[in-house]
């Protein structure tokens, strides 16, 4: 694990997961993008995040992911592995298996299928259960809109002060609960950024740590960002902010991961298909990405 | 598999999943609560539902349920598993070795993750591609509350074309969309109502079986209901229904699957615990469900 | 008013509010409605209800549309008027405006603007207050699709046994809460369903009043569904109803009130324009209508 | 109207409208108040906002605020009214009726109650003919919470091109949007932030003007974070504006306009009473929202 690991700080992608056309997982494809982005000053990568279609892949191929990336990123990479699953049983089980499998932390997803019943107290009964068997820290994962669940600040407030529990991704995208949280959270927590959309607003709140989609497809200008502002070229560094912005609706919300990846692909990354259900892009889809990253100065 | 298999009328219970306090599978209390069930006259076992904490379980566990009901249900049961994974590959996995461990057909949960994407055309993708490759037949299975998902009329009128797709299992609780479903779906195909609330309408709008949540701890009432209905004594059978109605809100919406688990205990199955992070019955609400119970004429 | 007006059985339409193509009120053509709808068999009307615009309409222009309908329906007709305002105090204000107009009973909509704050209590306080001070009997109306409110089955229980308070609306369109209503509510409570989607369910379950669009462009048939069942010919009650049910869709889910508006016009009735910013049909969806209606035996 | 009234730059209340225990308009408590807020450094008054319980009032009722605003303010505040009715057609009555007593611009919340037709088109509509109609400049008012409608980016873009429309209050609380916003709209156009939880951080994105809750009970402290961020005293400004918001959050999602209201009492104006169906604050809530002022500073 990188020394200075308990404090993240930089950007990190949720790396997409590319598959061949019959839906098989491309390992190579994943290798070739490692080598890439290990030259864009990322602070490390998250495998298993949402952006990777974390869900649709089985255990073994899970593994493997983990275990490429761990081997191909540089030694001073963070390699973040999501190993939330419904069950608090099978979450420390993946977790366990991830850690032995190279991953320095683990990102949890909130357990959301019996919506009714996951209120704070089942959230923290998880989180706490998972802290305490995980060889690795863990960091939480926020993220409303594909699961119906949001942490509150008081649940984050206990959360934060386990050794165990090291931050927590928030991508509900909400600044001003993003407020909350930083009042909430013990010292020493590390509140992420979980949106491109949030990142110069989370910037001048004092966040310094992102994972975010638009990563994948623009590592070097999500970085440059952030080096901007701590220059204190504060308008260079919104006015960037501003500039990728469309180009991270695109990926995300307008065309979702399968925008993602044709994104990738256009900025000489291996892309690779979607799984199904997930359905590629069509019509004039591609297309209009394509110009959205012209206009972000993301193609030429 | 049951000669008349592709007609599915009657009354199948969604089985709870009895664990040990500590989280493990409990398949000897499972197997005691078959051969309980087996004198009950309900027309088959639903493994692996949402009532069975089926999220919950790593697939070796899911399999050695199959294949214990299977072993030890009576020859004439008909036994459906739920399959349904977020992606088509793995439902296509899992649904081969269900129908290698023993069941006759599969029930196929909407994907939901990636919400945004999973419209009808995607839905109508994934179904297709599981049931052009299963060896047993499919049904879908529409449960707005855990998915946010609702197949639309149209699509299941495509769908129920499909030969190896031969019923679903409506959850959504409408009445008004069951009879939209009715006029949209295939002739023959199955559309068995998902819940004990909307047990006795369904039949009077000629909906044959049912698959809930209740048949686990009332499986002779619930049978009773369509026996007295088909006999055309339809004032008992509303009578009794509206006796059990109480009942099935405390053991679905009130007190969700501990409930049911709970009620289970109380009428002499092995309810078991549940898996974490569900929450277990606690403070009063032990109380409340043997009160409701009571009520409803289900204990002394 | 009616002597037997307590008992409110039988077919109401929420009568839709024709107007001119400059927005303004029409009541030269809802007076040519109210004859034509005087020989079809309907047990009265609902001025002011969601189907009339009535959020539409100014207070002189309410209090015009009831004295209209009183001074032009059959003597026999229940005359109800919406007079829901979101303060408790202009609801009075409206109600007894409302009586002297000639409104039997007002029908009061739960208040919804501050959605987060208007739980129970707060609408038990405030229909309580309403029928202590109005002077004629009110109803509730449960109408959540425009509210975001749903009233429980506990307050209604409460809220029935008001001696002012003798029925509510009920347009969830959940038949199981229906009947959990009809468990909850005191005896003699009218129970009206508040749409055509429920209506042959509902007369299943013994509920014998409803107030639904449909009834606007097809009164006989809605009648006639209920005589039928009434008489013991529920087969074919169930085929008239079955047979409607598109159309029902049409004119309130799909089209909404100008798809009704327009339904009414090709039924021989003055539909006349819907008032800004509610769209008018456009492009295909006026041959869409007709076409739906004569499917449903509603045009040749 | 004050001479550069087309830009709106500072902190403006959405003024509490006291009530007397018996529900009647308040006006002298209001006159009180605009006394005590003339001196604290706001930019005008918004009277008939959702913090005003405009749904709760009568036209009289409205126009006398308004006239009484206007009368008492300082000659050099800017007097907003909110005029949104449902129909366009009363929006566009009330507004002049505002103009003429005494409104320097409306602000026009989204028609919300047949919501599955109040899609953007429909809004543009609205919004178009009635600035098309108005004798005085006209803001958009977009207020998710309480209406379920959110503008577009894309509507907002064609809207803030009208020349009657010169802005609009957004309360959406997310940032992301606000920067879409921006992209979006014209030049010019005042995008206004509607709640004080995002105050600090729409300073930071360029945005100068706030119509907010908090402003009520902390006028001066409300300008005074906009004035030392703009004398470039950054730290101090967020500094400040993070101790407010636990403030802010309890007058408005924790305990609502009764809490508001209690807050401006403790704060030595004239709060007043809600409005049933609004509920009161009872049991501990009055303590609690005195301890949650001590902490943010704002008593003693």
């Amino acid at each position: 694990m990188p020394e200075d690991s308990m404090t993240i700080t930089g950007v990190i992608p949720p790396m997409i997961t590319p598959f061949t056309q019959d839906g098989g997982l491309d390992l190579k494809a994943h290798v070739a993008n490692i080598s890439r982005w290990n030259k864009t000053g990322l602070r490390g990568y998250l495998v298993l995040g949402s952006n990777s279609e974390a869900v649709y892949l089985n255990e073994r191929e899970k593994l493997s992911l983990i275990e490429q990336t761990r081997e191909n990123a540089s030694s001073n990479h963070l390699i973040l592995a999501g190993t939330g699953m419904e069950s608090t049983r099978e979450t420390i089980h993946l977790t366990k298996e991830a850690a032995k499998a190279g991953a320095h932390a683990a990102l949890i997803i909130t357990p959301a299928f019996y919506q009714a019943q996951m209120k704070d107290e089942a959230q923290a009964r998880h989180f706490q259960a998972i802290a305490d068997a995980s060889p690795i820290p863990t960091l939480m994962y926020n993220v409303t809109k594909y699961t119906g669940i949001n942490l509150s600040p008081r649940v984050v407030e206990v959360l934060s002060q386990h050794p165990n529990i090291i931050g927590m991704k928030d991508s509900s995208g909400s600044i001003p609960q993003l407020i909350q949280y930083q009042k909430a959270a013990a010292k020493g927590f590390n509140l992420l950024v979980g949106t491109a959309s949030a990142w110069y607003p989370a910037l001048t709140l004092g966040v310094t740590g992102a994972i975010m989609a638009l990563a994948n497809c623009a590592p070097e200008e999500c970085v440059r960002v952030q080096q901007w502002f701590n220059e204190g070229r504060t308008t260079e560094a919104e006015a960037l902010y501003r500039r990728l912005f469309p180009a991270n609706q695109a990926v995300t919300a307008t065309y979702g991961i399968a925008g993602l990846k044709y994104a990738c692909t256009l900025r000489g990354y291996e892309g690779g298909f979607v799984r199904s259900p997930l359905p590629e892009l069509n019509g004039p889809q591609p297309a209009e990405v394509k110009d959205i990253l012209k206009e972000a100065g993301l193609l030429r």
